[in-house]
């Protein structure tokens, strides 16, 4: 047997599922208050609905892992959750708009691997579809805040607009063909600086559109921009997010671009603090799902957070190794003590039991290896006063309780 | 765009995703407080790991969906959850046994399509490894029986053992080589009956054989059994799994031999008695893994529930379309409904609003279809009085409540 993982694949063993699961927990519950329901797609689709002009584009499309099935048809892993999400509203046209859904899975990019990519990693997903309003933009960054404040994330939430991007494309000038590399140059102030910036778009657009562009980046505030572009929709509809969300943690971000090219109007993107790295992007994408569709209207927004990058950021608050919360040591007294297992366990209170009749030594050790917070120790004696020794594995304690009180103790 | 889900897959909307999911959930609790961990491998293998010969065998290869990254690797996406969990197994030689894991997740199988039967399915299993005690085994069908008791589900477990089989077998003088086919046969029993059964071992054995396995089969009770295979060890082990258990529940049944050959010891199927069909099945199994690994002693057992029948029996006791516990709808007080919203959510009260100001009757019929419990009318004046109306959609009762009173009634 082949006794590796794939390349560029991992394993999550206990330690880091905890995490993983505690995130994902949280991050649901947020979904489901926000009015998102869940829906599940397979995880895989036909490679000409992932190969759609519309879908994810040629780029994604090299990293896609593609089969066929004994029947000959071509298949292939779903490379984000969007692209299926769109196929499953184009095959239910009965249903009612808005239709709000979250999809938590993993998707698969047969993609270089640097550090910190991964060919399957988790994606956790909210989309509206069918809200043309600006309180459906509200609410995604809202939700976003929610899921920071609730995993103890410092993150902050830049936002931007598609259309004020275009308006300052406008303003400064720059022709229709060029503004898609433009976008790209801008996008990446924050890591090469405006000279890096200006050096990219000196070979792309002329001197004085650059002057202009700059003078517009150099704008900090809505109202600043309301001077110089006072009749800009862009604008207004940033200004009207905002006003519902009433965040000091929401950040106008005129340089804010999002690489992906099916954006047409809000735009958002959430950094850590404390890695200052993305852990999660989105914004509001009019066009994509009616042209995939092929009809009507499909006016749509969402947000993806990763989970990995979630893990990183929450990390190293906690690292339960164990979802045991109490560890049995019968000395010989197994049978008995298989019975008062079936009490814990009935109660819902996480336990687990020595089968090998390891010594008490042995057994603590292993308690403690694991970080299980209780033992209790099964004796004959204690059987006979029906008063089992519990013990405190962090503070030492020992006490003499009978099962019901244990069960009080560590419901 | 291709308009479909892939032949033999599904998408799941949140009517069914809501079941699924509170199965999954209440499964996941019962395995936690057994003191299984969480343990996730990759969506796919090597294609060579899934072939090793003593993993699932040349039947289940054939329907194994197979494919190469852009690196000429061999790849195949995972037919069970035990192969993947074999090789972590062996790639963790340190790892402190016995070990116990549960993982829920999809397996593909490229087969044919009868009724109940999918491309891609959900798994839910449990295993230990490294414990040879019966124990193991009588913690694993206890589990079995508290998912039943936590699910509401009517259904019983079937036991045996492959030690006794094999005795059973030896009793009645059949030959070593014709074991297999016997015990596929007596498999049979309960589908086909006594008389089919002895047509199929006539073509087999020789007619004092079957007279002799035929009185074993008629006999009922573990004791009956004692008086004519006094020295059997695989009885030895019944006796003890079910002394621990001690359930009305589990039915020691001679005939349940389990088609998988990898079975060493106990066997058993957890049976609905409204679909009389099987929903979980598991046993020992202590030589694959060793194999598998290609060293050392691992011996194993395990059980395996399927969410998709697990769904089918549970669904019919709950039908609900939506998660959302609350419907918000404005009168012209949309900025002042996205502050209601944000405090219902605080306090993760599953909560939704209006966002198109459709008017009262078309949203009570909205909330009314999707089930949705509860509505809140916010108007002009209720907000100047600091009451708003909450309407319980079921009983049509109306109440004017504070947001604090509402919060408090929902959560």
């Amino acid at each position: 047997m082949a006794v590796d993982v794939v390349k560029g694949t991992r394993d999550f063993p206990p330690e880091v599922m905890i995490i993983r699961q505690r995130i994902a927990d949280i991050v649901r519950k947020v979904f489901e208050s926000y009015g998102f329901n869940p829906l599940e797609t397979p995880t895989f689709e036909y490679y000409e609905t992932l190969a759609s002009k519309f879908a994810g584009g040629s780029d994604i499309l090299k990293e896609t892992y593609k089969f066929t099935d004994q029947g000959q048809r071509e298949l292939a892993l779903r490379y984000d959750l969007t692209v299926p999400f769109s196929r499953f509203i184009a095959m239910n046209p009965m249903l009612r708009l808005p239709f709000k859904r979250y999809q938590i899975g993993p998707v698969f990019r047969d993609g270089p691997i640097k550090s910190g990519r991964y060919r399957e990693f988790t994606q956790m997903d909210v989309d509206v579809v069918g809200s043309s309003s600006m309180l459906s933009d509200a609410e995604i960054i809202q939700l976003t805040l929610d899921v920071f404040r609730k995993l103890k994330i410092d993150a902050i939430i830049k936002i931007n607009n598609r259309k004020l991007l275009d308006e300052m494309m406008e303003y400064s000038g720059i022709p229709g063909e060029k503004r898609a590399s433009v976008i790209l140059s801008i996008d990446k102030l924050e890591k090469i600086g405006l000279e890096g910036v200006r050096k990219e778009l000196e070979k792309i657009i002329s001197a004085s559109s650059i002057t202009k562009l700059f003078e517009l980046l150099n704008l900090k505030s809505v109202n600043d921009f309301k001077k110089v572009l006072p009749s800009s929709q862009g604008l207004k509809e940033i200004e009207e997010v905002i006003s519902y969300v009433k965040s000091s943690k929401v950040i106008f971000t005129p340089s804010l671009a999002r690489g992906l090219s099916y954006y047409t109007g809000t735009i958002f993107e959430g950094l850590s603090e404390k890695l200052s790295s993305s852990i999660c992007a989105g914004g509001r994408y009019d066009k994509m799902i009616g042209n995939l569709v092929g009809r009507g209207d499909y006016p749509a927004v969402g947000i993806s957070f990763g989970l990995d990058i979630l893990s990183e950021v929450v990390k190293k608050d906690s690292a339960e190794k164990s979802v045991v919360k109490v560890y049995v040591i019968p000395i010989k007294t197994q049978k008995e003590s298989f019975d008062i297992l079936k009490r814990l366990r009935e109660a819902s209170v996480n336990s687990d039991m020595d089968i090998k009749e390891k010594g008490i030594t042995k057994n603590l050790d292993y308690a403690d290896k694991y970080g299980i917070p209780y033992v209790i120790i099964v004796g004959q004696e204690e059987l006979k006063k029906n008063k089992l020794k519990l013990k405190d594995m962090k503070s030492g304690k020992e006490e003499f309780l009978s099962i019901e009180e244990i069960i009080k103790k560590l419901q």
